[in-house]
């Protein structure tokens, strides 16, 4: 019998990272590992759900990094469709459910792990649930999605039939990727969103450049949009989706993409701290702060951001695998700690690379840091090597100190990647003028002899210096 | 008349971003700049010259960022075809020498830019002016080596006609991009390079991936190859190469890409310091050391490495821009620094693309550092996203303080401005644990989710551990 019992609350890259990592440090002998699992699926890439639904990846299985028989492989007790519905701090067990026959029971641990992932907003509005409109947060959403599309795309129509419409509410990175999706597999797409500009994670003058860009691929974007009711149609199927404005867009499918929020209502009921976004909150060990033998990881969990100097909720399947590691070493009486973000996220909405890391205007005032800007247009490779893309770099500086606090990228092949300079910059707390002067690789298929950063510091470097003190 | 004449010696990236930089910080009646160049060509990229070679860049002129005549039109006394033959620091001024009349006059200058660049290496062979052995250093190279190959392409050859033998002597940059346009352009490409492996700025272990790709390309790589002879056939021009070994290698066109040093003659002369590769060696700002009103940047100087604490030769555009800047900077009035370089260099052969920064192995022996190694394969998207291709990366660091010092990285695209992250947390002195837990950008269609460069980083951290004190 072990000497100790490690129970892990949600089988997805977190939770099962921190198993499979406590497991490398202490055998089966030494430690139990149980772990419970909601649906029917470990340790797979939701952020690839996307490219599955337009066909890029043929297969759900491709998305699965590890499946349950392969943890099972590792002296790892998963506990597939079987949810813990409490969690007991001071009797140290939870209390599990099996989903398929609703028996009931508690298990013991020695030392717990959350990971309880994120939920994915779906706002109570008038025909939220008519067939047809459907949420892309996990597998099961993804294959419903690829259902009704399946449905929708078979018998193939004439070759004259006008498109079938689909409308994609919200523009973040899942918004613009579905959106992508669709337009690959023929569709007419729409994108409702509340914001000015497309890709609200970005300031809304770079936002405009993937809007633009959206427009140019046949995407239709419509900004300021507020949904109010989904309609659906004779057969019970969705028909079109009306907004404040008394506008009603057609629609034979309908994508929310409006975002997640961290799921956390077992931890809120045992007493655990959560911060604003309603995220954990943990130590750099990701410990749960207060806790000595509970940790959390992963889209249930708030991260430190190094340039705000304050926690966020940022979903991310990288953060998570980073947490599951540091947990599990951390599980496994080894050391290691996840110092914290500095906000980097990439994506693509056809040929277009989108990217930002750090703050964004909005971001630095509302923790009451001054700066400046400097945007500047290059290109990804030199502009005279075949297929030069445009690239469009903003820089945020802090007055006086003239510290990198942010970038942001739009444009061709290599944009996106290009921000991990920015974010090593930022980790490490670079001043514009030293980035201008960083040693980055250059040849001319892969960019200017001045790199489009370098460029945008330079700019960055005398707006710093116009601005004074 | 202007209070100050500066005179610039040199007329390409480093010379003229010089003169550009100081002339928009001091106007004509401020500051005379005179500028002397041997060749017909300012301001143009030779790194672009085997893209122009292979076809991709069309014309010669796209190579050239700016013409004698813009430079002219920015009030910059520009001389072309005009070669300085001596410097008299005493007396402060310069001889030149009309390339094309012969006639000789005196300059004085108040202020001194010294941007001669660098030769190619051209060894004292038997044979080595033959016609059809072309070096690439220059767009005047260039066109000798277009005209070669349009006289062999020309009238084209029936479709079962054994291919065109193209030889290059040499495996480094040059050497490889070269073998990539003789490819393209139909020709049967052998390297014949002295080092155990192509690509001797990597590892041997690294330089291997490089050989096995260049083979697959159908380049014939030679490694051990010691050029002794240039073999001419019956009409003068190029027939084979002769190696040590006694083999022969028939070509029909020799290129020769075995790297370049320091143009410094008229410097030595001078009595100016020159370091070990002959470069002459300048202070932060790029003035020549022990003079007040001397500056010296791009091929012909020496930069300080940062990471191996002392000064190299480093001939690349993108050192001489920023060179260029800093030095018109200061003889503008202004202030600006060279803080040195990491040594990142990138490059292509195909779709296989290289990258290094740091130190090699044998840099970090030669400065009595002590290290571990980690290589990994990975892929350069999602493992699961179409055409993912393989990555390799190695990471040297420091033994005990974990310290990054090097990084190479050999793969499919996305491969060669990776190493830019590694540029960015050497010039910040981050270790291997600082860089594992790096926010770096994720998106299937860009990365898997722990990105090649945190997966070398944990595996180096583990061999830093390994290895104790």
């Amino acid at each position: 019998m072990a000497t100790e019992r490690l129970v892990v609350v949600g089988g997805d890259a977190a939770g099962m990272s921190a198993a499979s990592q406590a497991r490398r440090l202490r055998g089966p002998a030494d430690l139990e590992i149980v772990a419970f699992e909601r649906s029917h699926f470990t340790s797979y890439s939701a952020c690839g759900i996307p490219y599955w639904i337009g066909g890029a990846v043929p297969a759900r299985d491709e998305l699965i990094a590890r499946t349950p028989e392969e943890h099972r492989a590792r002296d790892i007790d998963l506990r597939m469709r079987t949810e813990v519905v409490e969690l007991d701090l001071a009797g140290q067990r939870v209390r599990s459910r099996d989903l398929e026959s609703g028996a009931e029971e508690w298990t013991g641990f020695d030392r717990l792990v959350l990971a309880t992932g994120a939920r994915p907003v779906r706002p109570p509005l008038p025909g939220i649930d008519t067939a047809g409109v459907h949420g892309v947060q996990t597998l099961a959403d993804g294959q419903a999605l690829l259902d009704t599309l399946d449905t929708l795309e078979s018998p193939a129509p004439p070759a004259d039939a006008p498109a079938r419409r689909a409308v994609v509410v919200g523009a973040g990175y899942i918004g613009v990727e579905m959106a992508e999706a669709l337009v690959g597999r023929g569709y007419e797409v729409t994108v409702l969103h509340r914001g000015e500009q497309p890709m609200a994670t970005l300031d809304p003058d770079m936002g405009g450049l993937v809007h633009s860009a959206m427009n140019a691929m046949g995407i239709r974007t419509v900004a300021g949009a507020e949904v109010t009711k989904i309609l659906g149609g004779s057969e019970g199927r969705v028909r079109a989706v009306a907004t404040a404005d008394g506008t009603e867009y057609p629609a034979d499918v309908v994508v929310l993409g409006i975002g997640v929020e961290p799921r956390t209502e077992l931890a809120r009921a045992a007493g655990l701290p959560l911060g604003d976004s309603g995220g954990l909150l943990t130590d750099l060990s990701m410990r749960v702060r207060g806790q000595a033998n509970v940790w959390a990881g992963g889209d249930c969990v708030e991260v430190l951001d190094l340039v705000a100097g304050r926690t966020r909720h940022i979903p991310l399947g990288t953060h998570a695998n980073k947490h599951g590691q540091v947990i599990g070493s951390g599980v496994g009486g080894g050391y290691a700690t996840f110092p914290g973000v500095v906000g980097t996220a990439v994506s693509k909405v056809c040929d277009l690379e989108i990217a930002r890391t750090g703050l964004r205007e909005k971001d630095a005032l509302a923790v009451g840091l001054r700066f400046v800007t400097a945007t500047i247009r290059s290109t990804n490779t030199a502009g005279y090597y075949p297929g030069a893309a445009e690239m469009t770099v903003k820089m945020l500086a802090e007055r006086r100190t003239g510290r990198l606090l942010g970038v942001q990228i739009v444009g061709g092949a290599g944009s996106a990647k290009r921000v991990d300079i920015a974010a090593v910059a930022l980790t490490a707390g670079m001043t514009v003028e030293q980035v201008a002067s960083l040693d980055l690789g250059y040849a001319p298929p892969f960019s200017p002899v001045w790199d489009p950063v370098l460029v945008a510091a330079r700019k960055a470097v005398s707006a710093v210096r116009a601005a004074g003190v």
